[in-house]
């Protein structure tokens, strides 16, 4: 596996959690090397109207992998702009799983109340290459009264078969698979069948199914029930999003775009842009130091990426922390409070 | 307005829930009659083939509404069955409306912990006859391994602007719409001029928006934020088993879809048929009994909405409730206490 990573800090405070990853990774003394390509963010997008090009493109390949910070910004419309950048880059190198893992990260950051019911430990695994994500679709009659907008939700047996084969191979305990064949029939019935073909490959692991308003339900009524959520990109990334925050809130969620095949991996905190405190200096820097540590586990450092986590957790207990985990501290001290706490060790 | 209501009992636990429902609606002593169609039901379809006939429809149609209960049988696929009576009841009398109140049953019920947060009222309207719901797609060489399955997501200007007008219509202090426009572009893009319009022509109300994965982490870290939170089906959908998870478990949610223009209305537990615990006579009926307040209500009769919706808040208060609220009553005596306290004021 190639040991130089391409960053991509992006826009908001994409950057500023960024840094902290780099930081981090940079302090352990690894054989891991950054090639940063600040430039890839809505100023050039609005510059240039490309928000990253071949030439970008082509450092990305040269890469092990990408760490990403975050896209969005209130100067651009988001149609297009998120779709240039991060849903381009799971296309092009076919980053068919989004591995999505929540382990609570401190009772005092979960809004759920039972304390049984906070020991949340599970992963979504979200389908990150087909559905609704395509961009196929069409108007009809745009900008009128009478306009059509179609976007279609496309499904194939491969790529069901292959996120939930995934699935399968990262399960503790169980697999839940999640859709919506009740009413969105076509997808509904691939995944039903599908899911038959995996369920028999796998016999070993217990496996449950649940239409998609019951998983929301069913997560947060006790999310300790489920070990691997499998579901399409929609759902996943809705599912994933709602136990982010009963983990520990969205600050502080993890994610890894991945090609199991390929190796080729995208590590991102769930967190988005966040344009209302870019620039404050109080961003959370623990989704993204959170997705270091998934990428450390892929470069063969699983050791210091159990340390890192547990680092992580000890200064959030400690309270050592910012505002959204009802700490005080800036981003950089958050991120150099859990570098001291993880080089003591 | 007619004052004769069909009734749709349907399967599982439906039935059991229904039968509270007119008999406390019977016990007020008003103006109300009913018309049960208790053979429109997976038994029925098992046996014909046809869920609900020309003959029910034009039962169904001189009615002045319909008290609905629960479809769905493990005897039967779903992806044929729900679309057969519930859906074509929604696309038939075009109930585009689905109006589903959130508000908190009793501390006790709300799996979260901070009691401020649990002050939870809002409403999530779902646009309930377009968007992904609409059975149009299609299959390329199914059965395959090759098998490419479509569904189409469908938004037109007039579906998205009647319901964001209704939202803004129920509106006690704001709206938020929420949609996918960051990824899913033709509808998004369509909802985002829809809603500029929508917002224009109401600047009276306050007004905000979110994508879908942060309207699912935000109402979880605090749904006291929300009034009402206008979305497509499919978030719909999702969004407000969450919220009547929050509010009290998904037992005692309620909804009507409604056609504001006709009038005609559709009153719905929340809860499906939940074929694990039928006929065991613990199913909560207190869906079915606020679904009956929501009828009251648009019968003229708010003052008996809002003894009922009392009466059924002092029960659980008082712990007269089924398993799943923490009491120890069958389905029967928990209506029937409801009865007892709402008659004794
Ligand atoms: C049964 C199913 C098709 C239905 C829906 O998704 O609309 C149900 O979940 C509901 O919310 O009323
Ligand atoms: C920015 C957006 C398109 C993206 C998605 O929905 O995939 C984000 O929410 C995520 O989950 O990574």
């Amino acid at each position: 596996m190639m040991n130089t990573i391409a960053v991509i800090p992006g826009d908001g405070v994409g950057p500023e959690v960024a840094r902290e990853a780099t930081e981090t990774v940079t302090a352990l003394g690894l054989d891991l090397t950054f090639d940063v390509l600040d430039h890839i963010n809505a100023d050039t997008y609005l510059e240039t109207g490309v928000a990253m090009s071949e030439d970008d493109l082509q450092r990305v390949r040269r890469a092990g992998g990408v760490l990403f910070g975050a896209v969005g910004d209130p100067r651009v419309s988001s149609t297009g702009y998120a779709r240039d950048i991060l849903l381009r880059l799971r296309f092009e190198f076919d980053l068919y799983v989004n591995h999505r893992p929540a382990a609570l990260l401190h009772d005092r950051v979960s809004p759920l109340r039972d304390p049984a019911r906070r020991a949340i430990d599970l992963v979504v695994v979200r389908e990150n290459t087909e559905g609704l994500y395509l961009g196929v679709g069409g108007v009809l009659r745009g900008g009128t009264k009478d306009e059509v907008a179609i976007d279609e939700e496309v499904n194939t047996y491969l790529g069901v078969s292959r996120i939930l084969d995934y699935a399968f191979s990262v399960a503790r305990r169980s697999v839940c698979m999640v859709d919506k064949s009740n009413a969105v029939r076509h997808g509904g019935q691939l995944w039903q069948r599908c899911w038959c073909e995996a369920v028999a490959r796998r016999p070993d692991v217990e496996t449950s199914h649940l239409y998609v308003d019951a998983a929301a339900m069913n997560l947060v009524a006790d999310p300790t029930r489920f070990d691997v959520v499998v579901t399409n990109n929609s759902y996943g990334d809705i599912l994933s999003d709602l136990t982010a925050q009963l983990a520990g809130g969205i600050g502080s969620a993890a994610s890894v775009n991945l090609n199991p095949e390929t190796g080729f991996a995208l590590f991102e905190p769930v967190h988005g842009s966040a344009p209302d405190i870019a620039g404050k200096g109080i961003a959370n820097p623990i989704g993204a130091l959170e997705s270091a540590a998934l990428l450390l586990d892929r470069h063969g450092h699983s050791g210091e990426a159990r340390a890192l986590r547990d680092a992580v957790r000890r200064t959030v207990a400690a309270g050592r922390c910012t505002p959204d985990l009802g700490g005080t501290l800036t981003t950089a001290q958050a991120g150099a409070a859990i570098r001291a706490e993880l080089l003591a060790t």
